[in-house]
């Protein structure tokens, strides 16, 4: 399905990163209109009639505004399905594929959600109760991530030293891997950075190490992450 | 894909009611298998080996364990597209459903988790702060959605008297009506339950008219709900 050019609005450096990422590494044809959140252009009665959610990303497909940064990945993986960036309806990794999406939609993001905004989304007051258990649960969830990497590079079984597998599902870069790798970013000047991981760090190391990464990295002008490796 | 009988792991009026719902509805094969919270049975090594997060629900899928309430409502849709449960991958509405997916299982989800197991979660000196904003985002998601219902029914513009929409997509049932109801059904002891929004209460009323709705809500023992009707 090759239609006209999708629309991006994003902000640097948010939840837009990780769809921005696909649409670099998918070599898929779009234009990118940056939402200037210093200014609170999110809140702007114009872009809350694209998205009444105020947050970013919104993506224009076939004319309509679409949100949800895990919606528009799995949306993209589906209308292009020769990017391969998901794994087919009847591949044995549809299931973790799914899952993975899931656990990092439900679990991880609202947890960064709590993390950053919580004395704006509630009372002050009560930030650091709510952060608090934000760090729990994003930490909860880099110990399962680990793990599961872990596991997968011990059932592969091909050398003796233990690697960490390369990607989320399966041996191939799927948007488990553009979602996970974004949400550990935003961890990154955390009491525990997602890198601190013994598994984590390589895996982070080799999806930032993408020429797709590197170039949303440029575009948005990200500094540099993460910080273990000169490239 | 009609292969052997699911087996799902569930505890009554839980996550796992979602899922329990859609395998009647769709009239698929499946044993149930009870998980009883009061013992802590989800904590155990034998359920923690199926599901390492300790929650319901698990389905085995072709002999593999599976969770995320979310995943497997689309799972399930996938590998039984004759249900119809889900839009296919071509049809109009294919962005909104998983748009209404996501929302669902990133925002209100969450929330909920928040609202009940905030004590549980987190430290209880910040329980109070932690449902409080619980609280804003179930109730903020309410007013969303509910201004959908009323759009979709405005447009269809049939009769002079506005009748809420009786689907979250399009004109049928899909999963992200399984999942909605049992939110909703969740938040029926909540200062402000959803079935207080003009147009969610139709929706609730409607959906659980299904007997595939009675049916579930018979097999965990649930008590009667929405209130306000007898049936």
């Amino acid at each position: 399905m090759e239609s006209k050019p999708y629309t991006l609005y994003y902000s640097p450096g948010t939840a837009s990163l990780c769809v921005h990422w696909m649409l670099i590494d998918a070599d898929l044809p779009f234009n990118a209109i940056p939402v200037d959140f210093t200014t609170g252009a999110q809140h702007a009665d114009t872009y809350r009639r694209l998205n009444p959610t105020g947050r970013v990303p919104t993506l224009i497909i076939d004319g309509e505004a679409r949100g949800e940064s895990t919606a528009l990945l799995m949306l993209l993986a589906e209308r292009h399905p020769d990017r391969g960036l998901m794994p087919a309806m009847d591949a044995s990794t549809r299931p973790l594929w799914l899952q993975t999406m899931i656990y990092l939609a439900n679990t991880v993001l609202p947890a960064m959600r709590d993390w950053f905004y919580a004395d704006q989304d509630g009372p002050a007051a009560g930030a650091a109760a709510v952060r608090d258990l934000a760090r729990r649960r994003i930490e909860g969830a880099w110990d399962l991530l680990d793990a599961r990497l872990a596991g997968s590079a011990g059932s592969h079984g091909a050398s003796l030293t233990t690697a960490a597998a390369k990607y989320l599902v399966g041996d191939t870069l799927t948007t488990a891997d553009f979602m996970a790798v974004m949400l550990m970013r935003w961890a990154r000047d955390m009491p525990r950075p997602a890198t601190s991981w013994p598994h984590l760090a390589p895996y982070v190391d080799h999806l930032t190490a993408l020429p797709s990464f590197q170039e949303v990295c440029r575009r948005e002008g990200l500094v540099h992450w993460p910080p273990s490796k000169d490239r």
